[in-house]
């Protein structure tokens, strides 16, 4: 319409130059009214994105209105942290909406005029295990109120107010509502490895913020490994010094770190993994390890590959080892505040104690038949130091045998059995399978993934052993540049599952909430999105296309985008033991490609949703919608081979892909045939079914490490046209 | 031609299948001879894509191919910094290029088996003013071979290899030629202010990745404003304690950042600012202000408006300043390795000096009729200090007045004419005015900012004192998620202002491998590139859309390309002094927008050739290939505004932007017009140039703090229609 107008300007001369400027106030004042209904709508429990849901919300009618002159009041006996965290809230929704607040920095010492939210605990919390974490919030048109019994549970209450800010016609504001919270499991963590990868400081710092957007508590830190060990140890330094390649964090970083998370009312867990898994302990101090020889089996290289398969393990008979350890772990458990202290215990394969005739003699000698036994003597030995310092003992599931006491946590990760095996004989237990995300998985099966599930028998005293869960970021696979793409947004889910009540498991309705809050995240500086055009623009450069803008990207990124990297253990696998080590560039096709593709997951539901309502006359036009989406989804794809074979021409970091490229392009086409045909209600013929047939089986073929992620929806769609 | 085939595989059925597949290997074949051609063909200087261009370089024919057995042997007598350097370039190497190499992790220690690389330095370099940065870089088919006097040189040889790596269809490989290069001088470096708003450990350090790159060795701390102190002083604590707002770096965390900065030969330079731009100080020490009250002027606070309008100011009357600076700068001096110490000096405006009978009394006593002479005196005592602790004080223009010695080194901000002046006395001088990217100029206005033109007559003694220059971050406008699109990459263009012959001032050609280099420098962590989309999806995110797609965004991203935020200081007038502050949200369109806009910069340079050579018959092919591209761009936004004004309705804050996106539209369509009418050799009508010129008038106006560029354009065509 202004086109029309602008086309008049042009036919009739200037004095119609000011009436075209016009149309500007005009349309402004109809788009008005036409948001405001939008935004009614809008103000439905359907359309909030809060994620973790709350235990109880009720929404009411009206808006808190956000303006420059909104101003935070803290009341009761709050921590500095609360301050802390009131700040960054007013930095962050000034970020987001542009509001340049009137409040500038607030501190103890500040008097609000005038305050609109009102932030009130009654003590300051303890960022320990257990500590209370609930709050209640309550929005009215005129202020705002958190209450809560400490401040963490104060600063929870900020984050779910973080994610209520919205906007209509008139501005930003906050949906009238009262909101009950508290966490399901008070033990909601994310495990980083970063001994296998290094990671930063403000690496690790950005993961504390955006734990702190999902009300996760805990970051449980994998601080060595037979590929390095990542803290500075100033009694043993030839530990960090020899065994990191210089990638380590200093104490005094390290105290940085546990800082920055308690102010966001988060826990700090190191592990150190022993006595397995410890090949960076022995190049610097070989004579702890259990190699047999003058040397004791060195002198030790850093682990390059990857894989459990190393043989160095800590010596268990010597008392030096305990010297030794108990030195070290004395430094490291003044460092580490929480009284929660993670040994590992995974995954020794016993060769060396086996290849050693001292250590064969002292098993017998003591009646250590196992290395089994043996790792428990030595556990017992840590637990020992342990507890010396006012620890209590964490480790994976292998450090869960007869005996040991009941002050230690399970950490489960090889199966939910072992789990309630613990629970049922009194121990605090942890779960982490089905929480691996470095496998790949979709969001949906994480978040399924219930630790208490109805049909599991436990009394509620063994129920409430159950701590809650952990997400784990094993670092094989993930350097700096997308570390966060494997972390985010899935981890939100997570955190979902682990804070809110079990029957808050709708997957639609966490799809349709996790795009809010994946922006959100992003918002918080996650680079999950934002680095994906970085890593697609280096595989396409070449002289040719030095600076590759959109289009040259695009035929790319039409194609992963239905792509996922293989799942579990198989990237591996498929690269076999001598590539898959620590330098291999993490820059290529199934690095760039992320977990849970979002194009091909709204495929598959769009294909069920219109295999399902095709035939339902009173759906017929949501039908027809999905259908017109189906087609332009595949006419994309069905196309997009031709630009991409031109790609190939100069990226040649791309060829890997050439069939997966032709396959899709295929699939679209057949499948562009078969929605004709049900449309036309022309029976497939048998040519069509084994041509297809032939197809999907091509193509579920990985290739680039990568599968084709909308063959089940071809698949549906070929059942439908055969009359299956 | 592929879906020629794919429409007979799915008409002839699946006899026809594998024979499809083969498509892939034809093909693949047949490209491989034609990307051949093309390869050879951009193995010209003309495409070498090398910023800071080498003084010599010489190019033959040959390529040494990248392989993962490509091993790098150091020899001479390196700093451990190379071996640092060495494996930085590998790691990087391997992740543009996906090869993984069979060397992993070099140290001294290793022996090396079948190098191909091999970097050789005299002795150890020193990461100080001067030290020779020379190198030789010789490629043949089989080797590559980096000969310099010191590390540092080696490590300048690397960065021009690592900008020299491209490919071809059977791989990765180097040209084969011939470098020998040095800097033409030896002060090139980028000042941060991390005083307005304060950037972390990490930021920084990523700044001297991007730095490195670029061959450029100085980075200069502005660590102390009226806004912030940013540096943990362990002798006064309550100067970081109480004038950051907890935002400010640990002493270990800036030797970290020194360490950093050292292994890439790059020299920390650290500013505190005095007498003038200290309210920060005297939050926690107002006895060492002039205020003239029993509290000094105080209680201070933190100053959270910008400009240059704040009076505080230290006393350089009492012998207890002068006692407290004794302490301060012993304990900075010791922390900083660098000779140079800069003290700042500029912009004091004398009003507490003037409201202090005190200070009156004592500038009579002592025959100090002026502020200025005053400052000097101050800056002759902290001279005094610093030369005790074996620095040399550095300074902007204000602290170069008679008489001061010529050990000192002057940073001229305030215009080239200080610059000689200085030079001409017998003192060493920095340029950067011209240089500073805080004012949103083209990177060409800055590329041709050279400091020794040769209208400037200066014997070759004083010439010799220029010494090079500093890129000036001023960070008024600028926090975490736009800084590097602020400094990246219009500071690589600077870089090689300071290192290339000044005959090096092609803009074209410049422009041409600063793309390259944009690449290479968000390859290496820089965000200026990949954090637009996060703020233009934060801009259009709405309740309505709560994901933001690239379709979404696009209306935006089309208007805002062309846009550029208004010049020099310009904005903070628009804006007033109120607003201009330190909390204010840096995520609205003039923040999105970046300085020179490639888009826009195109266009005109399109626009300019297309209408030299339309008339010429030998051109007439590349004119018409201009004319579509002009056609595309002005049809695309004519477009854009319908989709645009769409997007309003739920983006609140796009609202500004409502009149540039209907000008813009309007510009283009009168610009269709114009293309038409010369097309067809019609002149412009009356009415066409009485509107053309009043929307051109009416588009000039800032916008939303932005402008549209290609407005000169629009001005050329105007004219070339008129008969002009």
């Amino acid at each position: 319409m202004l086109f029309l107008r602008l086309k008049l300007v042009i036919l009739c001369g200037c004095c119609l130059l000011a009436s075209a400027f016009n149309v500007i106030a005009q349309s402004k004042n109809s788009k008005i009214a036409s948001i405001e209904n939008q935004a009614s709508l809008s103000s439905t429990a359907q359309t909030l994105a809060l994620m973790p849901f709350p235990a109880e919300l009720s929404l009411k009618e009206g808006k808190f209105r956000l303006a420059t002159s909104s101003a935070i009041q803290i009341q009761g006996n709050p921590h500095q942290r609360l301050y802390s965290a009131a700040n960054r809230f007013l930095r962050s929704v000034g970020n987001n909406t542009g509001l340049h607040f009137g409040q500038k920095h607030l501190t103890p010492q500040d008097t609000v005029l005038l305050p609109s939210i009102f932030v009130n605990c009654k003590r300051a919390g303890k960022v320990e295990f257990g500590e209370n974490e609930s709050y209640a919030l309550t929005i009215t048109p005129e202020k705002i109120t958190i209450q809560a019994e400490t401040d963490i549970g104060a600063i929870r209450g900020l984050s779910t107010l973080a994610q209520l800010v919205t906007s209509d016609a008139d501005g930003y504001y906050i949906p009238v509502l009262v909101v009950n919270d508290k966490p399901r499991f008070p033990w909601r963590g994310l495990m980083l490895d970063v001994a296998r990868h290094f990671f930063s400081v403000d690496i690790v710092k950005r993961q504390l913020d955006l734990l702190e957007a999902v009300k996760m508590n805990v970051l449980h830190l994998h601080l060595s490994d037979d590929q390095g060990f990542r803290l500075e140890s100033k009694l043993f330094p030839k530990l960090h010094e020899m065994g990191s390649d210089g990638q380590y964090f200093t104490q005094e970083e390290m105290r940085g770190i546990i800082r920055y998370a308690d102010e966001r009312g988060i826990r700090i867990i190191p592990e150190f993994d022993l006595p397995g898994h410890s090949t960076s302990w022995f190049i610097g101090y070989p004579e702890f390890s259990s190699g047999s020889t003058a040397t004791f089996g060195g002198p030790y290289k850093l682990e390059r590959r990857f894989g459990a398969r190393t043989n160095p393990v800590m010596n268990p008979i010597k008392e030096e080892t305990y010297t030794f350890l108990d030195g070290f772990f004395k430094e490291m458990c003044e460092l580490f505040p929480d009284e929660y202290f993670h040994i590992g215990g995974d995954e020794n394969n016993g060769r060396q104690w086996a290849a050693n005739p001292d250590i064969q003699a002292y098993m017998k000698a003591n009646n250590l038949p196992t290395k089994e036994a043996l790792q428990n003597y030595f556990n017992k030995r840590l637990l020992g130091i342990l507890t010396k310092n006012n620890k209590k003992m964490m480790g994976w599931d292998e450090i869960f045998v007869e005996g040991v006491p009941k002050s230690i946590m399970i950490q489960s990760w090889q199966g939910k059995e072992a789990l309630y095996k613990a629970a049922r004989q009194g121990y605090t237990a942890l779960l982490s399978h089905g929480y691996y995300i470095d496998l790949n998985q979709s969001t949906e099966f994480h978040y399924l993934n219930e630790p208490l599930p109805d049909s599991v028998k436990l009394s509620s005293v063994e129920a409430k052993l159950i701590a809650g869960g952990e997400a784990t970021m094993w670092s094989e696979w993930v350097d700096k540049d997308i570390l966060d793409s494997r972390i985010w947004p899935r981890t939100a889910a997570i955190a979902e599952r682990l804070w809110s009540k079990s029957g808050q498991n709708n997957v639609v309705d966490m799809y349709r909430r996790l795009d809010a809050i994946s922006m959100l995240l992003e918002e918080k500086g996650s680079t999950h999105e934002r680095n994906v055009p970085v890593l697609l623009r280096r595989l396409v450069q070449s002289p040719q296309i030095p600076f590759p803008n959109e289009s040259d990207v695009k035929p790319l990124q039409n194609l992963i985008e239905v792509l996922e990297t293989v799942k579990e253990y198989k990237r591996g696998q498929l690269l076999g033991t001598q590539n898959y080590s620590t330098f291999l560039p993490l820059t290529s096709i199934p690095d760039v490609v992320r977990p849970d593709s979002r194009t091909a997951r709204h495929f598959r539901a769009t294909m069920k949703r219109y295999l399902q309502t095709r035939t339902n006359p009173t759906l017929a036009e949501a039908s027809e919608a999905d259908k017109a989406v189906l087609i332009r989804h595949l006419q994309l794809w069905k196309d997009n081979h031709t630009p991409f074979v031109r790609l190939l021409e100069t990226a040649q970091r791309l060829r890997d892909l050439e069939e997966h490229s032709l396959l899709l392009s295929m699939l679209s086409q057949v499948s562009l045939d078969a929605l004709s045909m049900l449309e036309n209600n022309i029976p497939a013929t048998a040519q069509w079914k084994e041509i297809t047939m032939l197809l999907i089986l091509r193509a579920k073929q990985p290739r680039a490490f990568t599968e084709i992620m909308i063959i089940p929806a071809v698949e549906d769609l070929a059942k439908a046209v055969s009359g299956k």
